[in-house]
């Protein structure tokens, strides 16, 4: 290849569990194949590379009882991180290929932030000496109800370790979400407490706004 | 326990592979005993819980046949590091009781600066962001020439993802524990190229130094 392709857009989607995360992958990986972008490449945080998948399956995992250090959930998540965009992300956007992300940096302000309370400036500033300034091009931030978030997240089976905290655990990370929300142009929020098809229509008309303008 | 302890302090233990750093640990704890301080807590890093065992497993696996990014391995060693600390080691200290710890936080400066490359302010971010101004009261590094480290190594069976790097890799590492160990007053070196007689030596008389005005 002579010619320098065009930098891919990294698109994420964020939520609780049960805020219809992977309906509204589906709709983005839609739209975009509709409108000539083919294939776009696929990650879920934590994992994504065999090691960031096996460091997924330990933070998660039901089975740890020592009581988990938040900084040490946080670094995991970042390990985790750090791998799939310097090894996946990263190389596939210089390639000229989209990526479109389930989680990402938002997660660990929200959770490991909101939720478990880690100040956001020191997460600010892992998140800077590992990654420096990288950042999705857009986030899409599904808001939902704890309660039905949860419910939902259960009616599809086992939970994980960071699934079994208490309600409060989840209010306090929505509450972030929603504020990192507000003050970041780049994180739009969808109404996912609607209809299947009220959902996916607020999310056809965000793409719409904010997407179809890169492809032309 | 109406009464306070007295803070314990954490006596570290540097150095590359095969440098003798098992012995060393014994030495301390037995001029410890002799002095009085029966049974110090000992940790090693990475590891010394349950989750940073695993993390340890996960990092050192020869299994692990991805690129793994600088910063991946740095985060995992600073997850089990934080792991240990909050849930080991400053409980511990708080109570009054003594640590030797086989690696702590000079390892990844040295592994992961020297020998990868990250910048060493880099480092210390991470380091600030997640356990503040926590640093070891004394850490002893054991310096020796890679080759005849590594031949030790070799020695005691299979060498781990980390110890199957080349050459150049350890001696910049060794390197980068020297620079530092001159810029920091609390790292103390032994130069462990000597005989098992004339490292004990050295390490005794450097104990009686530094440790033994902390006990009386």
């Amino acid at each position: 290849m002579s010619q320098k392709a065009q930098r891919g857009k990294f698109i994420v989607i964020e939520g609780l569990e049960g805020a219809g995360k992977s309906t509204a992958i589906s709709t983005v990986i839609n739209y975009l194949s509709k409108h000539g972008v083919e294939s776009p490449v696929t990650t879920r945080e934590p994992g994504g590379t065999p090691l960031a998948e096996k460091i997924r399956e330990l933070v998660k995992s039901p089975e740890i009882t020592e009581p988990v250090a938040p900084e040490t959930e946080l670094l995991m998540m970042y390990a985790s991180r750090a791998q799939l965009v310097k090894t996946v992300i990263e190389p596939a956007l210089e390639s000229g290929q989209w990526v479109v992300g389930d989680r990402h940096d938002l997660s660990s302000r929200a959770y490991q932030g909101g939720g478990r309370g880690i100040p956001d400036n020191q997460i600010q500033a892992i998140k800077t000496a590992v990654l420096d300034d990288f950042t999705p091009d857009l986030t899409i931030y599904m808001d939902i109800d704890p309660e039905t978030g949860l419910a939902r997240a259960r009616g599809r089976g086992e939970l994980d370790r960071i699934e079994l905290e208490a309600i409060g655990f989840f209010e306090r990370t929505r509450d972030r979400y929603l504020e990192l929300a507000q003050s970041d142009s780049t994180i739009k929020t969808v109404d996912a407490n609607r209809s299947l098809a009220e959902v996916t229509s607020q999310l056809e008309e965000l793409l719409a706004k904010e997407v179809a303008p890169w492809l032309k």
